[in-house]
């Protein structure tokens, strides 16, 4: 049961679907309420065991990536299995008739095979290229650009991200159509066909950001700066005993709030005057960042990092310590420091055991929705066939030719 | 004027923002049909000059951010330019009372402070931390865990991000908050006070993907992989006149055809023997990650690439060359690679010129909407308050006291 209260309350999406973009997608919408089916061939799609795991095997990945969807599996190859999971689709009331998909080369999923059943479709394709071609975050990244201006300075080798950032944008990209999607349905009552390319969004984002026009316009080539900000001062620093830091100084008051806390104003002041430049001014702490980050870099290794959280608690700063995912879990005597977030909660997660895991990232009326286990695959496959009518023998007969699947598979 | 054809034609967002997230969350909203109007004080929020920088001085960032909106430029610290916001929010229509923000330390601007003038008021608070404290895209990437797994294996220093990937998802995430608020409001008529905070979405990606619980219930500490995927197979190779290519081997059929295209069925299927290991499953491609890496970079290495394109042409392997920003837009005797993108278009920006900007990577029935250029500053000033109902003497007025501004500053 969906929670009544949530803004998508209602709301049926049925999804087929691997890996990050669509599973993240569609488990954002149900996060915000709405009834979202995970559709599995038998034994499940090539994310089912996908890294990183649980000791008992189970993928941590899927079960983080399906949170609170409900799941069914059946035979996508057979006649007949298809025609239950087009039933799914466009048998599913008035806010149904939604579909997000990454699946391709299934003609009898794509907007022109459902429209006739569903006129009202929203039908939504992830594909690797607006042509069809198919891509994955990590050859898309390797396209777009962004590999090789990420990393050390001097390092000659491109630097691949390690968090998917293509997928999650493409996914929220893919609810974000749907949802306006429904709104124009709601309107309209017209439906909607659309497709969202993993490549397009790498691009989208180095063109939003300036990247694109920089090297079109202004004729920039980019190159690395390691953990510098570009065109403004932030750097990580190392303090006596082997503390990381990250320090950002956006606005004149944080760099003020950093010279003051670094002991560094009269030097800094000094330098200023013989240079003729004016550090209140983000060009120049750009072009002096060494100079800069040399004199910071000496207070920072003189002093512990007790003392260095100590001395920029109380200021504008921006500035965070650099944490492993083992810090974050670890237990500080009170359980681990991420417990203590509210968007966090124990779920028990079958194959998993209890553990925390993220709700919505969006408190609503000051709250976030609280997370809700992954389903096992094939949890709700009866369920979801009763739905459409079958009665229990008729179900087990499907079972016994193999056209589904329950939790045995 | 939106396209009434758009999903949300007739929607109104006024947002009060600056740097990526909240400026790409109402972009996006703008780019989906709805009117947004960007609020900034007189002379600019602290990102109207934000790198990159077009030769002329303006920001590349801005006007990337920003582009499909309305601009209006009101002195935010007086009573008279707050008033006149307030009205901007609240007299909008039945489709306007929206708010989306990232500024903080304005009461007046706030869900308490405005509900009273518009009660279905829907209203999303971009903040750093749930409780309200501050922190931008670098720190958050700091305290969440991907700079100590990200970069060259063996380095031992944090490698950040260059790509917002936090602000991006930030942005996204609020504007689906937006869109279930909406809704929820059309269904019930009740608006929904929100809130964002930078940090929940990083730790949400850290958790979803399953990055904590496999610190938590694993207990596996997760070190760097370079540019290896993590549990499968796919890495970067040179060829050998300097070209650099990225591939991706996720299933058995991606791995036969890379075997295949670099002749090493042979040489690979005895070193299965040998070792008593299967290939064809990614654990023991990811174990033995090295040697088969080796052995497929002595093939990389002899070949030029030109001829590795040919040889994986053909092939269903997920493969890339790394481009540059550069290289993206350099033209090839046709124009630019991208410009043949249909996401893509030409806009010509003031104080840019003209250049390709991307339009929204979500293509409805068949195309993308078209980019549209970012306002000057306090372009849209005097039309908006016209709106209000405030006549030609009463803007003069305006003008004159300095309580707004259009596009002279």
């Amino acid at each position: 049961m969906t929670d009544p209260g949530l803004p998508l309350a209602g709301m049926c999406v049925v999804e087929v679907s691997s890996f990050v973009a669509a599973p993240l997608g569609g488990m954002t919408l149900a996060q915000l309420g709405a009834e979202v089916i995970r559709i599995d061939p038998l034994g499940g799609a090539p994310d089912h065991h996908r890294w990183p795991l649980a000791p008992s095997g189970t993928s941590l990945y899927w079960a983080g990536l399906n949170k609170g969807k409900k799941s069914a599996s059946v035979d996508l190859r057979s006649a007949e299995g298809q025609q239950l999971v087009t039933r799914l689709i466009t048998d599913s009331g008035p806010d149904g008739g939604i579909v997000l998909t990454n699946s391709v080369g299934r003609d009898w999923l794509s907007y022109d095979a459902l429209v006739p059943h569903r006129p009202d479709l929203i039908h939504v394709q992830i594909e690797g290229h607006h042509d069809g071609t198919p891509a994955v975050d990590y050859t898309v990244n390797a396209a777009v650009g962004f590999p090789m201006v990420t990393g050390p300075e001097g390092h000659a080798d491109p630097v691949n991200h390690v968090l998917p950032a293509w997928d999650i944008a493409c996914g929220l990209y893919s609810a974000l159509g749907i949802l306006g999607a429904d709104r124009q349905r709601r309107v309209s009552g017209r439906g909607q066909r659309m497709s969202v390319a993993l490549y397009d969004v790498a691009l989208a984002a180095a063109g939003n950001l300036g990247f694109l026009a920089e090297a079109q316009v202004s004729r920039v080539v980019r190159k690395r700066y390691g953990n510098y900000l570009y065109g403004g001062f932030a750097r990580d620093f190392t303090t006596r005993d082997g503390g990381r830091v990250m320090v950002v100084a956006l606005t004149k008051r944080h760099w003020a709030d950093l010279l003051t806390a670094t002991e560094l104003v009269d030097v800094v002041g000094a330098l200023e005057k013989s240079l003729g430049v004016d550090f209140a001014s983000e060009d120049d702490r750009f072009e002096y960042r060494e100079v800069l980050a040399g004199l910071l870099s000496r207070w920072f290794s003189r002093a512990d990092l007790a003392g260095v959280k100590a001395a920029l608690a109380g200021t504008s700063l921006l500035w965070s310590t650099y944490n492993t995912f083992t810090d974050l879990v670890a237990d500080t005597g009170e359980g681990p420091e991420i417990a203590g977030n509210p968007m966090m909660a124990l779920i028990d997660q079958p194959g998993v055991g209890p553990h925390l895991a993220p709700g919505l990232p969006v408190s609503l009326d000051g709250s976030s929705p609280r997370p809700v286990r992954a389903p096992v695959l094939g949890e709700h496959t009866d369920d979801l066939l009763g739905r459409l009518g079958l009665s229990g023998g008729e179900i087990a007969d499907l079972h016994e030719r193999g056209v589904v699947r329950g939790t045995d598979g």
